[in-house]
């Protein structure tokens, strides 16, 4: 086995996952828990990691890259973000480094959107998109699905812009805590009721600012039709939602998506982009995080 | 005293508020409590009408007429909807008659928008209509804001339609359940913040396609800026939710509303209002519900 050149790690909100390289990129051995920055104590960050490493054998010499919300204030140690448009192979010059530890750490700092009419920010998703341009994915308006999606659009390898849209987070609220609560169900997938989940991204698309009534008619249908079982009911407030975020990209002039994601939540944004008549390819986090994390490592040992 | 000669109640998802009558309409007891519909087991809605009834002293023979959940399904007995547009001062001809109580109560349906496009719902509000009819604000635009905020376009002293919004809900969920609540306060007043508030209301109205946006700069905001305290955060999330319900309404035209609201909110929708240019005037919900209660009671007693 060669020897490992460097870790890194992917460290979320609710997740950790880390991989082992050789110099020429290969993966040695990788990690995976759901030890995400939501669940592990601002002390602990060091001991988290440190298992880790022993788990996959890494020697203590072994430069580690880590992004994504270890880096946030209330993460391990904050990475003040960098500013759009910084061109994304530079971000690495940002990267802090933890003292508390015995090892050579190192965190990519997230980006900042500093716009007062339209703040925003990310972090782990400019390793994702320098993963994007690395495997050939560089220019373009980028869909990162999820609790907080992100759309990013990329000119010339830096993020010109980008948006963040509460989109999954609003829709596990109604579904686990809302009065809409006792009329869906987590249990049935939306792509079971495709006509259901359809009608709903036209309709949020259609009428975006009438969302908040839209939202209570999955209460009142049935109510009034009895027609709709828990399942439709819940592909039409999925289907709502994630068709009031692509609205919300109205007025940007861009007819192709590249899509980044994985699994059921793939498959879902991929029917509400066919619904709004866009085009798109689906690109996998995993692969682009591991690349987008291995080419800043190589820039950190390098520097 | 003089007799008592109905007894009416405004039975809501969350309190129970009651009032004893003379001929005349005068006010001879009232009784109000937090029992409303969702902490009442259905088969114990007689014991908790009966005790009320007891401490206001009405005797067995009085008749008795309810508005509100008491009449949904989940409540004491289902009223089935009336739908619109039946004239409000017909809607007593479909009360129900519950059977498990000595008494002589009546539960006044509530309202149905049996539309597929805009299906709608709602209980209690009708007979607030029927009492500004009664109070002189017959035909107009009719504004309830709450949990489920009510717009209804009355005409002639029909419902001609109406819309319901999920804004307090979506509100509550957002301060108490997300990863906005550690920015946010419930402690302060909306108003303290006038220009946080008025700002977001007039966002909202402007961009309501980009309300998940909105939501999220809740949190990227202060952390880029620092600069908003927590309750200018509060008064920013309100006025875009109350701006993005108004923006609902977008397409109908008018100019005037009746605000039929009391205390904080009542002042919050008011500085929103005028935010959206709209002229105003305000009516209080529990004289309105007394009114018409008052006056279904005397048509059902005539009947």
């Amino acid at each position: 086995m060669s020897a490992p050149a460097y870790a890194i790690v992917d460290w979320g909100t609710s997740s950790f996952r880390s991989w082992v390289l050789d110099n020429s990129g290969g993966v040695l051995n990788s990690d995976k828990t759901g030890q995400g920055m939501s669940t592990v104590n601002r002390e602990d960050f060091p001991s988290v990691l440190e298992a880790s490493m022993v788990r996959q054998a890494v020697p203590l010499s072994t430069p580690i890259v880590i992004c994504g919300m270890a880096g946030a204030a209330q993460g391990w140690v904050e990475a003040p973000y960098a500013e759009i448009p910084t061109q994304l192979h530079d971000i690495h010059q940002f990267a802090v480094k933890p003292t508390n530890t015995a090892r050579d750490v190192w965190i990519i700092p997230g980006l900042a959107q500093r716009s007062v009419t339209e703040p925003d920010v990310m972090r782990g998703e400019e390793t994702i998109l320098y993963g994007a341009m690395l495997l050939g994915n560089g220019d373009g308006v980028f869909c990162m699905p999820g609790t907080h999606s992100k759309w990013a659009f990329v000119i010339d390898g830096r993020v010109e812009s980008f948006q963040t849209s509460m989109t999954g987070e609003v829709f596990a609220l109604l579904v686990r805590h809302s009065t809409l609560t006792p009329f869906v169900s987590l249990d049935v997938g939306c792509l079971a009721h495709e006509k259901a989940f359809g009608d709903a991204v036209r309709e949020a698309l259609d009428k975006p600012h009438q969302i908040l009534s839209s939202l209570f008619s999955v209460r009142s249908e049935p109510l009034l039709f009895g027609a709709l079982q828990a399942g439709e009911r819940t592909a039409r407030l999925s289907g709502l939602l994630i068709g009031l975020e692509i609205a919300g990209l109205r007025g940007r002039s861009f007819n192709h998506v590249m899509l980044i994601s994985s699994g059921e939540i793939s498959d879902v944004y991929c029917a509400a982009l066919k619904v709004a008549g866009m085009t798109f390819e689906v690109l996998d986090s995993e692969a682009l995080v591991q690349a987008g994390l291995t080419q800043y490592a190589k820039q950190i040992v390098s520097l």
